[in-house]
C-alpha cells in the first residue's frame, strides 16, 4: 500500500433553536453554527463506522491526496449519545460534553483506526471542519499536534469570545450582506420593527399581523410579539450564513443569492406600516417556501432539521459562551445589550448549570496562538461568523484565507459551476498547504509513539 | 514595576506505599516519583495561596530573573482536597483526579494572578517542576503554550509508559547504581534474595532473620517473606532516586553519597546465608536509621513523610500506568514481569477503576512531541528515573540536558559546596534558556487573550 492519508472531518451540526433565554435574547443565543453535512449523519460510536452518500471539498481533497476520508461524529450529537435516551436528562448526564472530551474521543478515534486499518499506522492525518467543527478541527491541531499534522478550519470563530471582538460584530454583517443585496434593503428591515411594535398594539393589529404574515399560530400576546421579531432576526441571520452563489438546500431549500432575492420585495423603507409587513411576508416566504409547499410559516423552527440543538444549548451553557449584541445604528436590528446575568440564570434555570465565558480563552489560548503551526483559518466576507474568526495571517503556518463572495463555510461545499473565482482560489490553497504538511511529515523522522 | 516573570512550581510530592497490589507486583508499582519539597506542603486551593520556608533552585532563578515564584499543589495533594475528608472515598470523588484537569487548574491560577496581582498582567511565565511536576511542567507547555513561555522538566519520566522505554530500563539503573558504588554490592544484593528464600523455609529461620533484620513486626509467613524483598528492593530503589553529594533529608536523613555508605556493609557476596544478611540488615540501617534514633525497621514505611500515596495510587491506576520489570540479569532483583492483567484487577478492586495504559501517550505525544518548543528535560544519569525520560535534544527548542552524577532532580536543589560541577554546569544552562524564552517573549507582539 503506497502513501496514504487520514482526513478526519469534524462534521459538527450547530444548533438550531435551542435554550428558552428570555425571549428578547432568544434570537441572537440561538444563532447558528452548521456544516453542510445535515441530511444523514455519520455515525462513529463505540468504534463502529458509518458512511454517508453526500459530496463536498473533502472528497475531491481525498481524492487528490489518495486520502482515507473519515467523518467523526461529536459525542452527544447524531447518534453518538452515550446513555442513549437519558443523555439529555440532568447535567449529571451531560457532565461529559465537553470540546475537550469531543477532541479526546478524535485522538482515540485516530489512533484506532491507525491500529487497525492495514496501511494507516505510519500516515499523517489532516483534521477538517467548518464553523464548530472548524473550531475543534483547530483546536485539535493545537492540543494533539501529534496526532494530526494541520487542520482545515473553516468559518471556524475561534474568537466569538468574551470580549476578543466586538459583540456586535455578527450582526453587523448581517446587516452589511443586505445592504449590498439591494438597495434600501437594510432599512425596510430596519424600520420593520417598529412597524410591527405599531401594528400589534392591540388584538386587531395582531390578528391582522398573523393572517398577513401566514402565521401557522396566530399572535395573541406581547410574548409571542417578540416571539416573532426574534424568528424575523434568525431568519435574516441564517439566511447570511446560507447566502450561496447557487441554489442550495443547507438549513432551507434556497435560491441562488437567497438575500437578492429576498431584498427584490424590500426596496421601500418608506410605505405604510402594512405595506411594509406584507412585504416582509414575501421575504419571508423566499426563505421558508421557496419550494412552494408550506401552508402557513411556523415560528417554532428556523431550519429544516435538527441540528443537534439541545446538545448545543447545554454547550452555549457550560463552554461556548458566544456573546453577541445589536445597537441599532451599526445594525438593521433592535438595540440589544450582551447580558450574561440573565443568559447565566436562564442556563441554570434549564440545565442546572452556569456558563463559564473565559473558559475556552483559558483552554485555547484566546489570540495568543503564535506558538502552534499548520492551521488554515478559511472565511468568507459574507458569513457573519467571520467577524469572530481568524481572518489575517498570524505566522506563515497559521494563515488566514479569506473568501470575499463567500458565505459561511462554502469552500468545504462542492464544486458548482456557480463558484466565484475566489472561492476556487480558496480551495486550491488549501489543498497545496495540505500538501506541504504531508510532505514535511515524510521530510522528518517518525516516532512509533 | 519593571519586567517580572512568572516561576510557576508544578511542587508534586509523589507516593510512597501505595496501591495493595499482590505482594510481588509492589515493589514495582510503588516507586517513588518526588520533588524536594516534603516539608509543608504549599497550598492554592480556591484562590488562597500559602508559602513554604525552603529553598532551593527555583529561589535563585528566581532572584536571577527578578520573577515571582509560585508553588501550586495538585488538587487532591496535600490540603487540595475537593471534597475534604471524602475526596477518597470512592470513583466519583475521585473522578476529578486527572492530570488534565491539575493542568487546567494551573492555567486558570495563572489567569487569576496575573488578574490580580499589580504588573503580572503582561509578564511572562515559566512552569518548573521535578519528577511528576516535571511531567506536568512540560505537559503543560505542550497544552497551553499561551500561558507559560516555556518549562523546565527536571527528571520527568514522561517516556515511562507503554513500550516507549523497557520496563527493566528503571531497574537496571538502580543497579548499575550499586555496581559502581562499591566492588561486589550489587551482587551482594542479587545473593540476598535466595539467602532470604532459604533462611525463611520456616519459623525458626523466620524469627531468626526478624531478629537479625530488627523488624519492629516478626515474619510469620511467606507473604511477610514477600512484603520483607518488595520493603527492601524499594529501599534500594529509594537510595539510588536520592544518592546525592551530601547529606540531605529527602525521603529519610541519609549521609552524602549513600549508596557508597550502604555498599562498604556489601563487599562479599559469598558469605554464609546468615552473615549476608546481617550484612544486609547494616544496609538498610544506612538508610532508615542514620540519626540513630530508629529502635527497629518498620516494613510499612520507606519514607519518613507522606508523600500523597493515596492520590498517586489512583492515578497510576489510572493515568499514569507504568511498566516496571525486572529479569534478574540486567539488574539484581529476582525476575518479575510486567503484568497489567493482574496490576489492572487490582485496581479495580480497590478504586473500581481499570487503568488506561496507552491514555498518557495519546494525549500527551508519546515520543511524537517535536512539535513543541521551549521545553528542558534535564535528568540525573544515577536517577533511575532518567530511563523514561528524554535525554537527547529533540530538536533546538526541546532540548535535553544530562547531569552525569546527579540523582533524582538533583538540578533543582540548593546549592551545596559538595555539587559536581555538572550540575552546576546544567543550572547555569537551564538559566540561560528560561532568559532566552523571556527575551523572545518580549521580542514578540503580545495579544490580550
Amino acid at each position: 500500500m503506497g502513501r496514504l492519508v487520514l482526513l478526519l472531518l469534524l462534521a459538527f451540526l450547530m444548533p438550531g433553536l435551542a435554550i428558552p433565554v428570555p425571549p428578547a435574547l432568544k434570537a441572537l443565543s440561538n444563532l447558528h453554527l452548521s456544516t453542510s453535512f445535515t441530511s444523514r449523519p455519520s455515525v462513529v460510536m463505540k468504534y463502529s463506522i458509518h458512511y454517508i452518500e453526500q459530496k463536498g471539498f473533502m472528497w475531491d481533497v481525498a481524492e487528490e491526496l489518495k486520502a482515507m476520508l473519515v467523518f467523526a461524529e461529536h459525542r452527544y450529537y447524531g447518534q453518538s449519545l452515550p446513555f442513549g435516551a437519558d443523555s439529555f436528562r440532568d447535567s449529571r448526564h451531560l457532565n461529559f460534553l465537553t470540546s475537550e472530551q469531543a477532541l479526546a474521543d478524535f485522538a482515540e478515534l485516530i489512533k484506532h483506526l491507525k491500529r487497525t486499518i492495514p496501511g494507516a499506522e505510519n500516515q499523517p492525518v489532516i483534521a477538517l471542519g467548518g464553523s464548530y467543527g472548524g473550531m475543534l478541527a483547530a483546536w485539535f491541531r493545537m492540543k494533539y499536534p501529534h496526532i494530526v499534522v494541520g487542520a482545515l478550519a473553516a468559518s471556524a470563530p475561534i474568537w466569538q469570545f468574551e470580549d476578543i471582538v466586538p459583540c456586535g460584530v455578527f450582526m453587523k454583517i448581517v446587516t452589511t450582506d443586505f445592504k449590498r443585496s439591494g438597495p434600501n434593503c437594510s432599512e425596510s428591515i430596519q424600520s420593520s420593527w417598529d412597524a410591527i411594535n405599531r401594528l400589534t398594539r392591540n388584538g386587531t393589529g395582531m390578528d391582522w399581523l398573523s393572517e398577513a404574515l401566514h402565521l401557522c399560530t396566530p399572535l395573541k400576546n406581547a410574548q409571542d410579539v417578540q416571539h416573532l421579531k426574534d424568528w424575523i432576526s434568525e431568519t435574516w441571520v441564517n439566511l447570511a450564513m446560507v447566502d450561496y452563489p447557487y441554489e442550495s438546500n443547507f438549513l432551507q431549500p434556497l435560491p441562488a443569492w437567497p438575500i437578492k432575492v429576498v431584498c427584490q420585495y424590500l426596496k421601500n423603507p418608506n410605505l405604510s406600516d402594512k405595506k411594509l409587513l406584507q412585504n416582509i411576508f414575501q421575504a419571508l416566504n423566499v426563505y421558508y417556501n421557496y419550494s412552494g409547499q408550506a401552508r402557513c410559516l411556523n415560528m417554532s423552527e428556523t431550519s429544516t432539521s435538527s441540528l443537534g440543538s439541545l446538545g448545543w444549548s447545554y454547550q452555549a451553557c457550560t463552554e461556548i459562551v458566544m456573546p453577541f449584541c445589536t445597537n441599532g445604528i451599526d445594525d438593521m436590528f433592535e438595540p440589544q445589550p450582551w447580558d450574561l446575568k440573565t443568559f447565566s440564570d436562564e442556563c441554570f434555570k434549564q440545565w442546572g448549570v452556569k456558563p463559564r465565558p473565559s473558559w475556552i480563552t483559558s483552554m485555547y489560548g484566546g489570540k495568543n496562538i503564535s506558538s502552534h503551526t499548520n492551521i488554515i483559518f478559511s472565511n468568507g466576507d459574507l458569513d457573519p461568523w467571520s467577524g469572530g474568526g481568524v481572518t489575517k495571517n498570524i505566522t506563515n503556518t497559521l494563515v488566514a484565507i479569506i473568501i470575499p463572495e463567500g458565505a459561511h463555510h462554502l469552500d468545504l461545499r462542492a464544486n458548482s459551476a456557480f463558484d466565484p473565482m475566489t472561492v476556487l482560489l480558496a480551495r486550491s490553497l488549501e489543498v497545496k498547504y495540505m500538501k506541504q504538511w504531508i510532505r514535511d511529515f515524510y521530510a522528518s523522522p517518525r516516532k512509533k509513539h
